[in-house]
């Protein structure tokens, strides 16, 4: 029997390749590797057919087999169905827990029904809920179409319209601030900002935002890394890291400022450096995290050594979340052709994470 | 005899480490490697005396041969005596040879003095009139000091201060732009903005500007690499290139109208590509040569896979010239510790284009 709390997997939408890329690592044998239950929210019969499918093009060697349990959504009261009872059910026989999250109309490869994306929605509802409770020790989200629960008129819980898996678990949660993260064999990179056009970076350093990514990364390669003194590098804004100030001003009056903070603290943490000294063997090294300030100055040089194992993390959360880094795929729905590699490194890392955790150990 | 054009190497700041350079390869017979004669242009007696303390400092197993020419400087005539006899005369014996460039002030380790700053502009001069008149193959530049340059009150032609290497080439030359590329084996990357606080960048990226970064990287990969058609990869200026507006305009309003001005002219070049998906391996191994548009969008990338094999090149200019990537470090001169390799990898980089270059081949 296994003993370790379950991974749990979103499909997301169910019109793409959410469900092919679990059904394959089912049929390879690769759900067994984590030695831990694999729970995965989708609808049950979706599921099925997509099995057939599959087996059909000849993608898989055979229909996998699993258990399905049926919640009652509507009255969303499923986690006293989530019984001690179904956790003891599972056995190895079962590649995964099918975690039933039905559809309000059959499900067609390929074609985006916005009367499901409620239905996508609620797959979050679940993860959020068994993480929080410490019934999961992760969640691991396959892809959504935002655009789709966008026309749905999905909102979040502040009434703004739905904007992404990390927004959805942010407030839900009731944090004002996650960070994302990058990681795979190489690195491990955290960035202050994310997704904004280049001459909208400058204002969104500040002192604040800083040191509160710093925080998180900090708590969080502690509690979710088991790191008791993580060794964290930080790049500058500029080029050279402003070059004493020639180059741009923000590392003087914003970033070591901040940085000092934290040193003064303790904490094993650079002051601003130049990225092209920064991202060299010698000094990722000697580190467990590099923070980067904005999206093309971290993630160009993760990935260009990531050969197809880069995972997405979210940092900052009560739980551990990782994500697949590809998108729904949607020509690729039941018809071959999809990798599983992602959703197998999304997997790898919350399980590792899982195990290293300060977090998930039982409440007292 | 050997009768490829020789490599012509500037020492630079007599009072850093750009002569231990040099006498290291030549002690370890590295300046052999590439059968074209190496020119050098130093002041004769600090020569020789680096070289005595390197060799009791046991850096250098033997004081190494070179043959030193003595060039009239103040009459400007070198080039005359720069005749066919010269190149003749050099035999394998002798590891270089020298041109002398009389410093006005002896020489003291680690201290600079200002009143041998117009030695170190006199070398460039010397190197930009043989490359020019194509007496050697390529320029290989050591280290200066730049500040010792401006406390020097050293002018470029156009009157303004002395600003390094790039700007004093480019205008000895006659351009008016130039292109940084940075190159290893892993990747050549060349930049349309440099040293630019992140914030000055945006205003910096017009229509001009990357056409003409372009256009120089088109024509120097033909023109000095030998690649007929060169294939080119260009990041876009935002995270994922704009994504079709969303995080910026500059690729839909600037960027790509340029870069489809070359793809109609029938150039191998992309569009904007999202610079995290460009750095990739499977990108990289179908691409001569990447644009990016600043500097920590493409240097850390590179740096990151190059262990201390990165190059620097000047394109646009009408000749090679290609530098090492560190300063003078003063306090290394003429004790050992300084490490030589940058400046081999300079050579072997300056060596292969001179060998494929179309700009060397005798002049009818």
């Amino acid at each position: 029997m296994q003993t370790k709390l379950p991974l749990l997997i979103t499909t997301g939408e169910p019109a793409g390749i959410g469900m092919d890329v679990v059904l394959i690592l089912a049929d390879e044998g690769k759900l067994q590797d984590f030695n831990r239950p694999i729970w995965v929210t989708a609808d049950s019969t979706a599921m099925q057919k997509r099995a057939d499918m599959l087996v059909k093009a000849g993608v898989l060697q055979s229909c996998p087999l699993w258990k399905t349990v049926h919640l009652d959504i509507v009255a969303n009261n499923f986690l006293e169905q989530m019984s001690q009872q179904t956790l003891d059910d599972h056995n190895n026989d079962n590649a995964f827990i099918l975690l039933n999250t039905p559809c309000a109309e059959p499900v067609v490869c390929g074609q985006i029904n916005i009367r499901n994306s409620v239905m996508v929605a609620k797959q979050l509802d679940i993860a959020h809920q068994l993480a929080s409770n410490k019934t999961v020790a992760a969640i691991v989200t396959g892809p959504l179409q935002k655009s789709a629960l966008i026309d749905a008129e999905i909102k979040l819980l502040d009434g703004t319209m739905f904007s992404g898996h990390t927004e959805f678990f942010m407030q839900q949660s009731g944090r004002d601030k996650v960070v994302m993260m990058l990681a795979n064999q190489a690195m491990k990179v955290a960035l202050v900002t994310t997704h904004l056009a280049l001459k909208d970076i400058p204002a969104a350093i500040n002192a604040d935002n800083v040191r509160q990514t710093v925080q998180i990364v900090i708590d969080d390669m502690r509690e979710k890394f088991g790191l008791t003194q993580p060794r964290i590098l930080v790049c500058g804004l500029n080029p050279h890291a402003g070059e004493g100030g020639h180059l741009g001003v923000e590392e003087i009056e914003i970033i070591n400022p901040v940085l000092r903070e934290f040193i003064d603290a303790g904490v094993d943490i650079s002051e601003a450096m130049p990225a092209d000294t920064l991202f060299t063997p010698r000094h990722l090294a000697n580190c467990d995290a590099v923070i980067a300030m904005y999206h093309d100055q971290g993630l160009p040089v993760l990935k260009s050594h990531g050969f197809g194992d880069t995972v997405n993390l979210t940092l900052g959360l009560p739980y551990i979340r990782t994500s697949v880094d590809h998108g729904t795929a949607l020509d690729l729905a039941g018809r071959g052709g999809a990798s599983a590699t992602s959703l197998y490194q999304a997997l790898l890392m919350a399980n590792e994470m899982a195990d290293k955790s300060l977090i998930n150990r039982p409440l007292v």
